[in-house]
């Protein structure tokens, strides 16, 4: 057996998420039923992280085992024939058998918000539009630099995630502004269910006014979901890169 | 009765085309349709061009006749919310009754390759995937050269197209290289049925070596059809911007 990592991007407007369902297109799925078909076994296929329904990924990790002979440099041309427009193998490798697409070091994600008064019909499925709405770049610049670091972001994750541990660091977050384009990156050791759309969320409510940004620290200490507003849209977000050694 | 302007942007890939059709899904129909129900008239749309199926528009023009009073401010936002996301209304002006949208001076029309391995799973829809070919720039700017001016553009017009004038002026034809995407931007008096998709072509051929740029003049001479190649497809073409005055 030969285990290989893959590089994956998709548009997940027409993808119902990530994982397998036993209805319904996901990326898991279609990779899978491809990788099937080019090897003839039977693929499973285990990403660094269950993106949900809508959400982006320019480079989100798998991997797969096989028996397959085909040489790690012919992959891509052969998966990418089988693949759907929305969804893309941008790299492959052979890794070593202890390597597991889901025990990364770090993650980054982008969430994009559009507040031009017209939905841009060529970008409008990348980006939440907020149509008219001023984004104040500064106050989120500073409550963006209150979430990094190790804290319990019981707070930022929805009712749902069901772990006991939900302390994680935040490596990086940047907030930018291009035109009428606000952009949230943000790194971390790892993201709890819905917790980068619930930061997002938090930092537009700065951006608008409606919190300051010293309202985070508060906010986090509190340890209640119910202090924070809706998850934003999932049409905003992208996984951008997968780290599998340590931040900087 | 009043007439109105408006500028349309659209992602053609989701439409068969421009012109209403007694079946499938049309800009014409769809614009249609919501100005109907925003006036509670039967309002007539009329295109600066009719676009085909899958190709895309920064800058369509359309003009509409009505009663309605809404004030020509109101209106983009108004018909905004009755259009589907890859439909947009980018501006709207009150114009003399003597407009129409397809008296133009000039077109601008944008294609776009994509030359990259892997095909971009969030621009694909807008680019002609052409994976790992060499474009030759300079070769493909020569040949562009060669066709600006007045000609009878019969060679390079679908032999669909039923019209007896075949002569048209190219005001300009720049091919520009940004990484691996080759885009070639023509503005032009008026063109040809597959006109700007079987430039595209030629240009495309020239840039992989199989035509010399001279070949243009010949091909324009030739007025035969027959002499060039396919019509690229249409993902990557989009019109850019329409003109009601002089050029320049």
């Amino acid at each position: 057996m030969r285990k290989l990592k893959m590089t994956v991007a998709y548009d997940g407007t027409d993808f119902i998420g990530f994982q397998r369902q036993s209805k319904g297109r996901t990326i898991q799925g279609t990779l899978e039923r491809a990788l099937s078909r080019v090897t003839g076994e039977k693929i499973h296929v285990l990403g660094a992280g269950r993106t949900d329904r809508g959400v982006h990924a320019r480079g989100q990790v798998v991997h797969f085992a096989t028996t397959s002979t085909i040489p790690a440099e012919r992959w891509r041309f052969i998966i990418n024939n089988c693949l759907p427009p929305d969804l893309a193998i941008l790299e492959v490798e052979e890794v070593a058998d202890d390597f597991h697409a889901m025990v990364s070091k770090w993650k980054t994600y982008r969430y994009e918000i559009d507040t031009a008064p017209v939905r841009d019909v060529f970008q409008g499925r990348f980006r939440t539009h907020l149509p008219r709405r001023t984004l104040e770049i500064e106050k989120m610049q500073l409550a963006a630099h209150f979430l990094m670091g190790t804290h319990d972001f019981t707070t930022f994750s929805s009712a749902k995630a069901d772990v006991e541990n939900r302390v994680r660091t935040i490596y990086d977050c940047k907030v930018e502004q291009d035109g009428l384009i606000t952009a949230i990156e943000i790194t971390g050791s790892g993201f709890l269910y819905n917790m980068v759309r619930i930061i997002a969320s938090v930092l537009v409510d700065v951006g608008l006014g409606k919190r300051v940004p010293e309202a985070i620290p508060v906010l986090l200490e509190a340890k209640d979901r119910q202090q924070v507003g809706i998850t934003l849209a999932p049409e905003g977000l992208t996984m951008l890169r997968v780290g599998y050694t340590a931040w900087e």
